[in-house]
């Protein structure tokens, strides 16, 4: 069985540093007695810079935005192995909530959170598959494009 | 002592089918351990189609807003349902999320959220009354007027 | 060691009356299995009014919204006093969430949720860091300019 890490690895994958929160809390709480880890919302940074700001789809095309999503997971996946040591303790990806900064009327928030899902389905297989909220909203963090928080079970 | 699907037959509702997600996600997840179930974000999908979509107030009346919470809670039963086998596994529900698309200077938000929460009580009794967060925000899947995402436990 | 209560008495801090919610819901619920205490958003209610309504930075300065944050904390401590009888049961702040009332292309939604996260760890020490999410809105419940929600652990 491939585990998760090996997955990233076959993929070609290289997790980024832990991004340093932005401002003044942690990046990840561990919950022993219910088994769960809280990861503070990620935003698309990248070598320092986001990689994708403004809103969708006006400044940020759909595919930039899933690409946007994806880096969040990365990014968030990196906070898990730096807090646990490796990825590979998460037993399950539990809840997701996507947050999409979007103009009045745009409607494709499930195709650009899908830029996460995928990604953490292709690297955990079963226990990638997640609870799940796409929501637009008219702003984030530093004008990110997309942020991404996450409930694991360890 | 009345339980939720007795309660259900007694309002003459049956559960809709349980709504597929619209993405790569899952619609429940159970924590074992914690003992808490994560419901995914539930949009007002009756028969295949949004019951509500667009903006409150402007495109969507407040009242019509309230229907389509109670739907999301309507399809997010379905899923516990589906996943559990019955409604009446739930011991209580936590924590409710309410997503209202809305137009700026709306200040409604609670008056429409109480459409799921007052269905919530109505079935549970005690144990339907949780803890919610109700906000605004600018756009939703598929164009869904209101979206609504839960913890229960179990 | 300080206790958080003692913390408060220190800082001249009296908690607020915990605030009754605006609509049907309840604003603790603990779930004694996974040691996790949910509490519902709250909104910088004081003495029976909102101490900043609007968005963020048009009608609110930064500095109001992280005020409003404060008071949003202040609340939700009062609600887990109210519940716990006293809030040195927590163990831990696990998970806050920062909803900012804001304009499209405000990007400071971090700086307004240091006004909740700083007050936390003033009083719980390291107990007091936690993971967060913060994002933008269009509008929150009666027009209030911040909304945050807690997870804890006791």
């Amino acid at each position: 069985m491939t585990t998760p890490s090996q997955r990233l690895a076959e993929l070609g994958i290289t997790l980024p540093p832990a991004p340093k929160p932005v401002a003044s809390y942690v990046p990840v709480v561990v919950v022993e007695k219910a088994g769960l880890v809280f990861v503070a919302g990620q935003i698309p940074m990248k070598d320092g810079r986001l990689t994708a700001s403004g809103t969708v789809p006006g400044s940020v095309s759909i595919e930039a935005a899933q690409q946007a999503a994806r880096q969040c997971v990365l990014n968030g996946l990196a906070q898990l192995q730096a807090a646990l040591g490796s990825i590979d303790k998460v037993k399950r990806i539990v809840k997701v909530g996507v947050f999409v900064a979007c103009e009045q009327g745009f409607t494709q928030q499930p195709q650009v959170a899908n830029g996460a899902s995928d990604l953490l389905v292709e690297l955990f297989g079963e226990a990638g598959k997640h609870a799940r909220a796409a929501v637009g909203v008219p702003a984030l963090p530093l004008g990110a494009a997309v942020e991404v928080d996450f409930v694991v079970e360890v």
